[in-house]
């Protein structure tokens, strides 16, 4: 199958579509009838956005938001006029780009990139001194999985969750600031893959490790992939510390959780233990993972825990077997996604190398920890989707959508239909096949992964674009497509590209987010500016002085359009110089910055923001500084000299 | 003024817009009588757009398109449905985000982003070996303006030339692989700003230095301001090579050339010398610099010339006075763009601090070289056009539209009309002033700076969109708005939110860009590669080997979906290891890529391509690699392991 799935995606002639005749039990694409085509145009005018209050965000002032400039129009119509607002906040993981996006549906334009694990010229992160202490100097990432964080089976506006899959790290973004907070490494980790926060509070965020790993990995024992283990990591959501892990034999792929708080789950499509290829997929069968979080808890409580290597997070060992930690329910093949649908009744496993989602209800779970089930009695309905079946999301109607690879297209199914046919019922679950362009990785659904599903938007996050778009080399873009599924059958609206590579997206009604528009001048960074100011005497919204400690010169500067507090500078080659810049602007928008040029330095200061940057003085001679950020028609005025005496 | 203009600025109250009290000349913004809306509807469904053949870029396969797959509606639908391709590419500088990026008109996606100057996590642009070298580990940058390469006036689709104004660099961009070849670094530079190529073939690209130095800028003399000077340099478009410099006293704005070849301009705003805000906007009068570039070579060539600091850069002294080098056009003081209009016959200097317009007549040059004119009489109109005048491009028609930063708006004019004004007629050039949301700064027109401006879009890159996107915390993106030109009025069709922050753009038909979609395997890139392969006896394209000099390991590996060549790599803590990746697929978008866990190791290798990058070796242990790139169905699947041994 490897050689002719390959030949399939790479053929543009056909479109990426696999070969019909190698998949006699699929369904026909154009199963559904051209008669249910263009049914439940009434669904369509339902407007479900309202301009709520905060819940539970960062303490802040309200936002006021005004209905009248919000685009309202049906689901058919994406377009959002000039000055009208989208109607959702969809966050985008930014794969091997290592950031976040934040895009506007449906309009799909880019709002904006937060970045996380990756270096940014245009804010400085990475190398700002908060932000280089968290990366260390490490500039590559690979975020796969945005979540935000929940309070009753809905999302409570305070933050959005992403992990690193190169450096097996779990960042945090607040949203009051739409900026990173927090990074924490995840030890005993690689290849950390499918995140889930719990959903019935800002608790714990679940984190799999894909790739397994000789415990402790001190290079003792490196080669025998029989013993390496992976890591189900907790990481507590409000301090960001890592609470605990259970370490268990196969690797483990995404992540979901229930709506209670009492499990989470995990895809492992290579319980054989293989490190090649074909030892992946030499067993007919894998399993989805179920961790029962009270029994774990009680154990870490009970010190029933070992450390591995040099981390000291209790390790509670549920390798080889089913235990009161961790029950394995029997899949086909190497699954892949596991999806909880809005009622919290069914987690979705979808099947990979199988053309099959596997339904699990979660109610049985309770029985299958008691002994009282088996395993496999879990599954309730196996329908057929279509061939590489990899995610589910839902419209909180009973429909489910599941994103199928090798056959390019999303496939609409019914679940209690599903299950009924499980059961011996003839009914067809299926509802209809939707070609999308090309190869569909993840698939999320407006307000899908909450409790108030809301049945409007689908987007189609495409691995290949192909022909879609206009050229640009040998490197294409990803095809986000945009799906309307506010009536009977799913309809494909916009194409749209975008830089490599989003994993996954959640999109969120507009009135659950909250943002400020002046920095509200708290958290870890502030924490760091203030230090520093109390230790040198500075009123950082005020003064701008210099505070030189041998070759360590502290440069306190203010801002305010168009000039700086500093306009000269004077130091010696070799010295280490901070400069340390606050914003004294108050008005939305107005962010300046600082580039010192021929220094590699360059960094954003949002209004009423303070932000810092620490470099080596060049080879003697004048520096001219300035504001990059476009603030004022004196903008290019906006500047200063710095004297680098030898 | 600076205080008025900052409040009009920030009160989004106002929308952003100026006291016209102040203003009391300004024409009203609804000069346009509505019975002249709407007319001209006609001119509208002219589809200018044909698929050309390559002109003169590199050698590669001539790329067919299909007609029926490009969008052509009338310029007033700007949607491009799915499946449809956008009729322009626009290639937009990202400011300090340090890149380029590719955008398609008239949908306004983001097609690609292209690292130039800063550090690319996706591509491992930066990081990778090549690219490390021609950044040097610097990672800030600031792109400000794109232009491509010329021959008979118009784009021949080969290059893109952008600089650097944080760190005085000219960078080239191949427009068959859509990346950076080369990075040129400026001697004797500070805020490298405007540049332009010459436009009658490819050959000089003009780069302003906007920040005056002490010459030479050596630490010895830094702070009398009255003693700095600033450069016109010209490199060669083709070898990218520093030819000459032209040493003048005032500082340098924006850049243009003519489109015979015979001529540079450069605006200067700081004639007066000064260094603080005040001294810069002292006098009344400031410059258009005219450069009289085969004046300058003809004293290159006689070696009247000298070297200023550790450059070997013939430089022409031209400081002070008016020569056959350069002349000095007085203008209102402070004037920022520069734009000649397609037909050559004029270049027009906006007045950023004079709500004017100035018109100088190229075709008068000859005779002020020649001593028979006085600079002042080269000026045939001064339309008063917005309060803040800064860029102004064309539709090919005759009509001039100039982005006004303090109103937010955009005046379009009549060239001639202004110039019958000036004369003394009693005719009112200006034809309409259109918001834009808000204090927009460059404009441009599709294919605006070429010959054939053909007056179907307008972009507005506007610096502050403060209420027009859902917010997303301080910082918001700039909004680049869409604006239909094609018929006798201006109409606003799109706001477009971008990641800080565009500077410039250019609107390029999409017939005149014909790039491969599989690596041709050339360039300064393949030049390192195959050098490296030749000394180690390698084939790229087939071996997967492993070659060890003390610590110093080269590790040559293939790629081919879903599996690497090599899936086990052995070395010792501390060894610095090279991956050499080569990607076999010749599949159009099977981008493959490299990502070493723990080791901030990620890079793409596109189809049929090689890229590589260094890192040493970490603490002993087992790290796995993986393909980042969805690749496919067993995409996950394909990794290895790399043991470092203590």
């Amino acid at each position: 199958m490897t050689d002719k799935t390959k030949r399939d995606m790479g053929d543009s002639e056909t479109g990426g579509k696999a070969d019909k005749s190698s998949t006699p039990k699929m369904q026909r694409r154009d199963f559904v009838t051209k008669g249910m085509m263009g049914i439940g145009a009434g669904l369509a005018g339902t407007q479900l956005i309202a301009c709520g209050e905060k819940k539970n965000g960062a303490a802040q002032p309200p936002q006021t938001r005004s209905v009248s400039t919000t685009h309202s129009a049906a689901p058919e119509s994406f377009h959002v006029p000039p000055g009208q607002l989208d109607d959702y906040y969809g966050f985008w993981s930014g794969g091997q780009s290592g950031e976040i996006r934040v895009v506007g549906v449906p309009s799909m334009r880019e709002l904006k990139r937060i970045p996380v694990f990756n270096r940014c010229s245009a804010s400085g992160w990475g190398g700002d001194d908060f932000s280089k202490a968290l990366l260390g100097g490490k500039f590559s990432g690979d975020t796969h999985h945005v979540h935000l964080s929940y309070t009753h089976g809905t999302y409570d506006g305070r933050y959005v969750y992403v992990n690193d899959k190169a450096g097996a790290r779990l960042a945090r973004v607040r949203l009051d600031t739409f900026a990173v907070d927090h990074i924490t490494f995840l030890p005993n980790s690689a290849g950390t893959h499918g995140i889930f926060p719990q959903r019935h509070k800002t608790g714990l965020v679940l984190c799999n490790s894909e790739f397994r790993l000789p415990m402790p990995n001190d290079g003792t024992a490196m080669e025998d992939e029989l013993t390496y283990a992976a890591m189900h990591t907790a990481v507590d959501g409000e301090t960001m510390e890592v609470k605990w892990q259970v370490m268990v034999e196969g690797n483990l792929d995404l992540c979901a959780t229930d709506y209670e708080g009492n499990y989470s789950f995990a895809t492992c499509y290579n319980s054989e233990g293989g490190a090649w290829l074909e030892d992946m997929m030499a067993a007919d069968q894998d399993y989805l993972y179920v961790f029962h979080l009270a029994n774990i808890e009680e154990a870490v409580k009970a010190g029933k825990t070992m450390t591995v290597g040099k981390s000291k997070v209790p390790v509670v060992d549920a390798r080889g077997k089913n235990s009161p930690y961790v029950q394995r329910i029997p899949v086909p093949k190497s699954p892949h996604g596991v999806n909880v649908e809005p009622r919290g009744k069914y987690a979705i496993v979808a099947g990979k190398l199988s053309p099959t989602c596997s339904v699990v209800e979660i109610a049985k779970l309770a029985d299958l920890f008691a002994g009282k089930l088996e395993p496999a009695d879990c599954i309730v309905a196996r329908p057929e989707v279509g061939l590489g079946p990899l995610h589910t999301c839902f419209d909180g109607k009973g429909f489910a959508y599941t994103s199928i690879f090798i056959d390019s297209m999303i496939t609409k199914w019914d679940i209690a239909k599903a299950i009924e046919a499980h059961n011996g019922a003839d009914v067809e679950p299926i509802v209809q096949k939707l070609d999308v362009h090309y190869q569909v990785g993840h698939i999320n659904a407006s307000m899908s992964e909450t409790k108030d599903a809301d049945g409007k938007w689908l987007i189609a996050l495409c691995k290949f674009s192909k022909d879609r778009f206009l050229n640009v080399g040998p490197l294409h873009g990803e095809n986000d497509q945009l799906i309307d599924i506010s009536g009977d059958t799913m309809k494909l609206m916009h194409d749209g590209p975008t830089a490599p590579e989003p994993h996954d997206c959640v999109l969120v009604r507009l009135d659950l987010i909250n943002p400020v528009k002046i920095s509200p001048r708290t958290g870890p960074r502030f924490d760091l500016y203030n230090k520093w100011a109390k230790e040198d005497g500075v009123n950082l919204l005020r003064d701008n002085v210099v505070k030189r400690k041998g070759k360590h010169v502290r440069v306190y500067m203010t801002s305010m359009a168009p000039e700086f507090g500093t306009g000269e500078i004077k130091v010696k080659s070799g010295d280490i110089v901070q400069v340390i810049l606050t914003n004294q602007d108050e008005v939305e928008d107005l962010s300046h910055g600082f580039c010192m040029t021929g220094h590699d330095v360059n960094f954003l200061v949002n209004p009423q923001d303070t932000n810092s940057m620490t470099f080596v003085a060049g080879e003697p001679g004048l520096y001219w500084f300035y504001c990059p950020w476009f603030c004022h028609a004196l903008h290019l005025e906006m500047r200063g000299r710095m004297y680098v005496e030898a």
